[in-house]
């Protein structure tokens, strides 16, 4: 690299010593954690190129897997990567430097100011959800008892959009494109065979995922016909009574359904039914990967319209990652938060960078600041405007809300019938 | 329509008597059968623009699922469709006219003919996989023994790219665009967060979809590492041990998984595993839409790493059905395998159309005619040579055959290391 050497005084060229107090001139660690989007790279290369134009950086350390990388001292550097590897890397989905679901100890804490201060890091960036902006505010709240002059700043992203604050969160975009066309697909292929299929969405608190499957309807007989959320309480009779009336007029039904539908009381179907629970170092229960809820939930409409052709699926972590589906939209907002995060820390001490959408009628969002610790561990659910009063389909406020958030749909072809 | 009218002989001014003798003039039916594929409407409009330009057919009808469509006398005027709206459907997955899973009995047959007679078909264009063309046979027989002049052709479409005599089938070389773009992103993905991930692809007897997992690698420590697909028999105890010796190496591990893959008996752990078994009308097990296969594996991985984060994901319907994500070689080849149906209809009593490929170093394939009972009901496995002796990963023989007919996939970035 060399990472490990620490820059000499004789190597600070750009400082200026008669300028009058400005951010503090060091080192800046970029660092990616939870679970990766098709567009985190995007904020990534903002928050390099940022970097890269930010006087008062010198060295730009990725740190491999987030924290771990950090306690590892295990680094890519990043000051001088070409700008032709750049762009491809902002292209391409998933986090570059890796990924980590970890929140760190008090000990761990204290191992890592040894590397900020070995380092000379006095900017940290941090990219993902809630969970991470936790981790961030964490490191904040520690460099405040260590009195050490550490910026600490949370870029977020994530397919579930269920950061606070923020208008919609980068990643959400690309997903909920992944998610509109493939019922658009699905639904066309549900009309070739007649029959009923659900398909289960991510989405453990926050149905804005399941919600954006309405996204891709072209026509009044478009599916999906119905939508579960886990903001409205699941009424199994209620889910099989919409099915079967809907197959009835049909003669077709397909439906969206999120990971996290629960009861009235707030217990999970998947928790009802799974076999093994599994929980993550944040206390999440892990969903995604098994075809329990769907398989429950087509049993059920088996069992309600006898004969039926019936299918499901899990759509899995193909929402995240799937190569060739990004929200153009989405790409560029997910740069700008990035590269927004280091002009926001020329006179901030942290915070995580939010999206503002103007007023009027064309879409348009800019960048703002908003403290940590309002996003730090804190789900946003679903406004329940956004759903019918009989929380089976989306309102046309959610169309109006998400579909500038996707970019342009290809469009559909049907046959003339005289 | 009118579709239920007669044309009178005035109408038919395109004939000339004094011609010796041609094909026969009269009318002709489309139809799609089968599991629909994001190309099959490029065959569609092939077919219809064919019988646009041939001199000899008059009204093109578009049964409305398959024999279904004929039995209820069912019909989409396909003579007068704006070109731009067969522009838009032939872009559009799924059969545009329906489609069906039906083996018309005997019954069915003579009531078909009647429709037949009534609407003066001389020409049927059937579109679909190996069951599709044992109707088209059926119903060739059929016509043979009435003494109909029916030519019946054959316009094949797979996913699973199993019928025999052609060198691949239209719509194979798009689900396998899927299928390798899935994987790329999702090997992306494990490599963020470290792990083990298995993915349940399409293919009850044949492998080809499975093994296009590997088309997508980046690098040679790219996923899938493992490649299981039905033609190998499927040894549990070597699975784990395979999962465990990468895992090892890398400290993760992409695992590609027919949902056909069967014991040396010839069992599928499908069968093994599933609660029920549903058979559709020409006995074939349905095996996707549940997660049992991948539950299964997964437990075994999770047994024999303790710790280790192993997910599993089935890709289902999705890999038929997508919206926006073609192969540009795949929709021009499914076009002209249409087209060329109706060129072969000017000079024969029947067939299935294939492609064959030109020796040499770059690709190119053009259409023959093949007899339909050789592609009838029956299933072409992928070739040994394609799988390695271990019978865990693809061969370069295979890549060599796949990898164009799949079009160009998106590139990858990556940091550089110094």
């Amino acid at each position: 690299m060399p990472a490990g050497s620490r820059p000499s005084p004789g190597r600070s060229r750009r400082r200026t010593p008669s300028r009058p107090a400005g951010p503090p001139r060091g080192n800046a660690i970029i660092g990616q954690s939870g679970g990766p989007t098709v567009v985190i790279n995007q904020s990534l290369v903002g928050v390099i190129t940022g970097c890269m134009e930010a006087p008062f950086i010198d060295k730009i350390l990725g740190a491999r897997h987030g924290v771990q990388g950090i306690l590892a001292d295990d680094f890519i550097d990043l000051t001088r990567q070409p700008a032709s590897v750049l762009r491809d890397v902002a292209d391409t989905p998933s986090a570059a430097l890796g990924s980590v679901r970890k929140k760190p100890t008090r000990e761990e804490c204290l191992k890592m100011f040894d590397t900020f201060r070995k380092r000379d890091v006095r900017y940290l960036f941090y990219l993902g959800g809630n969970d991470t902006a936790e981790t961030a505010n964490i490191l904040l709240e520690c460099a405040k008892q260590e009195k050490y002059p550490l910026r600490v700043f949370h870029v977020p992203k994530t397919i579930d959009n269920d950061l606070t604050v923020t208008d919609h969160c980068p990643g959400y975009g690309s997903a909920a494109r992944f998610v509109a066309q493939a019922f658009m697909g699905d639904d066309l292929d549900n009309r070739s065979l007649m029959g009923v299929k659900i398909n289960i969405v991510m989405g453990r608190l926050a149905g804005f995922l399941t919600a954006a499957s309405a996204l891709g309807r072209s026509s009044s007989d478009a599916g999906p016909h119905l939508i579960y959320v886990p903001e409205v309480p699941f009424n199994t009779r209620r889910f099989v009574a919409d099915v079967k009336r809907v197959h009835k007029r049909l003669g077709r039904c397909v439906v969206a359904v999120s990971e996290g539908i629960r009861d009235a009381r707030g217990v999970t179907l998947a928790e009802k039914i799974e076999r093994e629970i599994e929980r993550d170092a944040h206390g999440n229960v892990q969903l995604s990967g098994s075809g329990g809820v769907g398989d429950h939930l087509i049993d059920l409409v088996k069992a309600a319209i006898p004969g039926v052709r019936a299918r499901v699926d899990t759509l899995g972590y193909l929402q995240r990652s799937f190569v060739g589906c990004v929200s153009d939209v989405d790409a560029r907002e997910a740069w700008n938060v990035g590269r927004d995060a280091v002009t926001f820390a020329a006179k901030h001490r942290s915070g995580t960078v939010v999206l503002k959408r103007a007023k009027g009628p064309r879409y348009k969002c800019t960048t703002a600041l908003a403290p940590l610790s309002k996003v730090a561990k804190v789900t946003k659910p679903m406004d329940r405007r956004f759903m019918n009063a009989d929380g089976n389909d989306v309102t046309e406020a959610f169309l109006a809300y998400a579909t500038p958030l996707i970019g342009r749909l290809p469009k559909i072809g049907r046959l003339q019938q005289p």
